[in-house]
């Protein structure tokens, strides 16, 4: 059952506003606005344009938006099954503290296991404690020994070129 | 143009078996066998069936199946693009040093440029250092200060049924 007042619901073109917004406060909390290159037409087009790229939901606190969550299908070979990526999760900073997070995580656990999704796996930055707190007291567990590698903008023009 | 023997192509259904093959002896390079539990029918119907979660391509080296990549598309808030993930590159360790790994790496840098992604990523473990290397050599860059965190079977039921 929701809590009182809040409520979840599939994101629709009417909230690219909205969802660039929200990107954006993210991306200062997490101090990374100078990476945030997208526009609302941008959004318009790839996520809700004829191959949507990833999918979202927005949480609704006494009848705004509150939060959103974004996210894609991943796959392990290991488990031969997909895995559910979440890209994006945040909740306003006026609205934390009435389970509004929590409430988004469950939801991608069920859309998983819905979808016959082997995990359910996202990316925390190494210094934000409070989320790897609220992370770990919900079972999630840290990946070590792993290390994502990164090829972008001409980096990623010359690699393609140099077959 | 192809090096001399290579042959890059889509995976098709046919190749379910031989996809497997390579997983398990991934697998087996990195020290995880215990972690696969996929096997050809899952494969078949995750890789192949109405929805593909993933795509694959094989490399063939003097007509013979010599390593694969297999990816699906990520997505970044921040570019309000699609990313494209390789979640597992591998060749033949009898058949190392042909660039038969370069060549994948470059045809799907080609593949995340024509369909307008922004980064190209995949994930390499810390002891791996040969892989580390080469892909350093690329121009690839590493990812630090994220950890990715996982929730998967039970504790996935779990958090699932909490909400």
């Amino acid at each position: 059952m929701n809590a009182p007042g809040l409520n979840l619901r599939i994101a629709t073109v009417e909230d690219v506003g909205t969802i660039l917004t929200f990107i954006k406060e993210l991306a200062e909390y997490e101090k990374l606005s100078h990476q945030v290159v997208g526009d609302e037409e941008q959004l318009r087009k790839t996520l809700f344009g004829d191959r949507p790229a990833a999918e979202v939901i927005i949480a609704e606190f006494g009848g705004a938006p509150a939060g959103f969550a974004l996210f894609f299908h991943s796959y392990s070979t290991f488990l031969a099954r997909p895995g559910l990526y979440l890209e994006d999760l945040y909740v306003s900073p006026k609205l934390r503290g009435h389970g509004i997070g929590k409430k988004l995580l469950c939801r991608l656990a069920e859309i998983a296991i819905e979808r016959g999704c082997g995990r359910f796996e996202w990316s925390v930055l190494d210094w934000n404690e409070s989320a790897i707190r609220f992370y770990e007291n919900l079972g999630a567990e840290p990946m070590e020994g792993w290390t994502v590698y990164r090829v972008a903008g001409d980096t990623l023009e010359k690699l393609a070129k140099s077959e």
